[in-house]
């Protein structure tokens, strides 16, 4: 079961990764210093049933007295409504300012338990406890938790490390398909940027990661996380490397918000933001056609679209372009692959943008 | 005008006070590296027809083209809800992670639109601009942002420091006498606690001080915060020193709670406090009676109340004092005076608190 440090100074914190931790879940939480006492255990109604009473257990085996907190599951409990009921729910908890938060869960438990963590009481430990891939292998890691506000996704949160994460790889075969080849996508996504060797393992490895089997699915998350956590150790803010983990996500957002929230899983787009990315490197950046039609093979192995749907260039594509968080007037400052583990960003025009279609 | 910097790693900042500073904004905002474009000035509805106008022209001269955002004073504007409308606010103001967020007011203002900075995508740089004397001398400085919940005062916040603090000593002209008295505990509170000599001064600058004249308002407000800054540069967290910030608040808070919030405002519970401390560190701390009585006289000198009111050592009070942060089963971790100018913690359980009655 491999374990490393994410290096952030006064945000440091470990990291475990294997199948099978949940039940070490209170001798890892002691061992990074927490105490035992009173705790909440943050989940949604899908993961509840499966975990919440083997994570409480193994807690409660270590003296965490957790009250388990259950949300609904899905997008609508990151609303600012539904983390005031939080709130309600950890003052009803009698916690004090060294009583621990996990956050059970994907994405959106980690951003709303994680924010909510990161403002009571002005700070309580937070632990991550990622349960989806996508969750596994990048939103738990770097500290960004959030709710959303009915102008934008994510407009009010925090920059904050968790004290702990672990990461049980067998909560993935619980995982529904769709969601596990979502999380995929960003696997691919790091091979992309930063390491070629990975994208030749996943090529190879690809077929025994859809069967879930436990070992390649260890390996692969422990991988992603070393990356993530490189980046994010280098650029805790976001004010530069951390940029490169957008490559395809400027026309995945995009695609996102124009086919509509909910036609495509944000896995979906980015799969398809990579591809279109991907070309575009070989047009402005030195990607070879090769090296193109190889990333846009492993996608397709691993059963992600990989093509924009018909119809894609529409006015609102061009508007939800047009407020990419990264735009500087006519241009957006875009990630683009040099060569196959080795990204760039460089201004790209709008009209250069959509020149692929 | 006096500057001098809080050091505190990437959270260190600048903080200027000195009458007329206000005109001086823009300049000092841009010497503190924010970028000029958007912004958005909170203030309230007290504050805002005596300084806003001023403060919106001294940053559009140095190109910050600020949105007004004035809430009602008072402490009902710093719930959740007032919060979750401020972000409203925020998003009609069309702002970007570099536009800067002026909170120009008392404690109320200070908290809730640092605590809106600290949180709206996912952090604002964050300026403070205190008008009245207790935000001036403590409040604004040390990074404690939050709104209330009902089960608590501040239950909700965040660290979150500030890239400037401008401290315009003229504004404290404005202030109702009783709330400028109350300021004065604050001050009064640094010398007991850490600087004999300041309480010298104070006892002889006292008339001065009470018609508001120039000079010594901005000798006493900077003092007063470099001694802030200390305690909080070398103790950010609240993990010790700045517990000795807490003199005279265990039993002040536990009076504001029992004599109905209102009845006393914050700085005269805390005056109280600070006598009855300076009394109970006679028994248990080597204080001299001497120093107690000359503490008490500077207070009164202040015009701020001394004594606890008939029937102060009720049922009431007890609970509250059982419902402080720094319990520890019977006892609280108290902060007593060994002599003026010197503070130290030390457990007093509930019976020997409520002894001096």
């Amino acid at each position: 079961m491999p374990a490393f440090r994410v290096e952030l100074g006064p945000g440091s914190h470990d990291v475990h990764v294997g199948p099978g931790l949940l039940a070490r879940l209170g001798a890892l939480t002691l061992r990074a210093g927490l105490n035992p006492g009173r705790a909440a255990l943050v989940t949604d109604a899908n993961v509840a049933p499966l975990y919440a009473a083997a994570v409480d257990d193994a807690l409660r085996a270590a003296g965490f007295i957790a009250t388990v907190i259950e949300v609904p599951a899905g997008e609508a409990s990151k609303s600012l409504d539904a983390l005031a009921g939080l709130y309600d729910r950890l003052t009803a908890a009698e916690l004090d300012r060294t009583s621990p938060v996990f956050a059970l869960g994907g994405g959106v438990i980690g951003d709303l338990a994680g924010f909510a963590a990161a403002t009571y009481l002005r700070g309580l430990p937070l632990i991550q406890i990622p349960t989806t891939l996508v969750a596994q292998v990048d939103s738990a890691l770097g500290g960004k938790t959030a709710v959303n506000h009915r102008a934008a996704k994510n407009l009010i949160g925090a920059f904050y490390q968790p004290r702990l994460i672990v990461a049980d790889t067998a909560t993935l075969t619980t995982l529904p398909a769709r969601e596990f080849r979502e999380g995929l996508g960003e696997v691919i996504k790091y091979g992309a940027i930063m390491d070629a060797p990975f994208i030749a393992w996943l090529e190879t490895a690809m077929p025994t990661i859809l069967a879930r089997e436990a070992a390649p699915l260890e390996a692969m998350v422990e991988r992603s996380l070393r990356h993530k956590a490189y980046v994010v150790a280098n650029d805790e803010r976001e004010g530069g490397l951390r940029k490169i983990l957008n490559f395809g996500h400027t026309l995945g957002h995009a695609l996102e918000a124009s086919a509509g929230y909910g036609s495509y899983l944000h896995g979906e787009a980015v799969a398809i933001g990579m591809v279109a990315a991907a070309r575009l490197s070989a047009r402005y950046a030195g990607l070879s056609a090769g090296e193109a039609s190889r990333l846009e093979r492993l996608i397709e192995a691993s059963r992600l679209p990989t093509r924009m749907p018909p119809g894609w260039e529409n006015d609102t594509f061009l508007r939800a372009l047009r407020l990419d968080k990264k735009r500087a007037g006519d241009a957006v400052e875009f990630v683009l692959l040099e060569r196959l583990g080795q990204a760039l960003t460089r201004k790209l025009s709008f009209d250069e943008i959509v020149s692929l279609g």
